[in-house]
């Protein structure tokens, strides 16, 4: 039984990482023009997806319990306001820095992660709320955030 | 410990019905003006992307050995070729009924899953091969189609 469970986390961890991946050849291919660009008219820019996604990952820092968000300025920016609000935005070079800053540090702590404490409340609920909700374990973080980027990732995909 | 594979079960099924949710939300809500127009200057139409995850949704029947595809007609349209083949399509109305036909059958099989078939292997993996890749199970496939949904999703915002 306890071998389903690591079968379980592993297969949430590898299409996390999967997702990451497809995030990172696209920051290996795509040109400065090209992040500059919208993604359909009217709608997000890449430079902008890509910091609501550093952003979005930052926060999983502190919310799997793995320490301080690195760059929680970009809270505001990303995650607070849109594409359009005017807020100066970190520089893109910035931004990929940033990315590859935090997901090192996710995985690191990714991987010495016990298969029980995959198991266990993330910091965003009150231990009485997870005792009666336990679906909201720290593996259901990684498996919402993956279907996020998964979202944005088929939008980024029109700006290649 | 059988509660935790529970636990991922339930984190995976919910995940991926409510990806489902988003796209039944969308097709009570956009005219079928908006379902026949691009996602964005020379993408996928609507209606192929809703013909195309119904398709994907179609094989998941038969990859979980649920039983035969409701519609294999599907396959050649919305996953062997892109929404400018000009092969003749299903109306929207039809594809509407075959996306509910299709859902229903899936669930009406999920509810009923046992929590170690999820980790058995799924119809297109060899016994072989997935005594060597356990990760290779049922669940996985929920969980690669729901993001599959999921990046499908962020574009079919763009008509909304």
């Amino acid at each position: 039984m306890s071998n389903h469970n690591e079968v379980a986390i592993k297969i949430i961890v590898t299409a996390w990482q999967a997702q990451n991946k497809r995030l990172d050849d696209l920051i290996a291919k795509l040109s400065d023009h090209q992040w500059n660009t919208e993604t359909a008219p009217g709608r997000n820019t890449g430079i902008y997806l890509l910091g609501h996604l550093t952003a979005v990952n930052d926060g999983m820092i502190s919310i799997l319990g793995f320490g301080e968000r690195l760059h929680p300025e970009l809270e505001e920016v990303f995650l607070k306001n849109g594409y359009k609000s005017g807020l100066a935005m970190p520089s893109l070079a910035e931004l990929k820095n940033y990315w590859q800053e935090i997901n090192a540090k996710l995985n690191a702590h990714i991987e010495k992660m016990q298969a029980d404490e995959w198991f266990g409340r993330h910091m965003s609920v009150s231990p009485e709320d997870f005792a009666k909700e336990p679906h909201r374990n720290k593996l259901n973080i990684i498996l919402t955030r993956t279907n996020h980027q998964s979202y944005h990732l088929g939008q980024l995909a029109y700006i290649n």
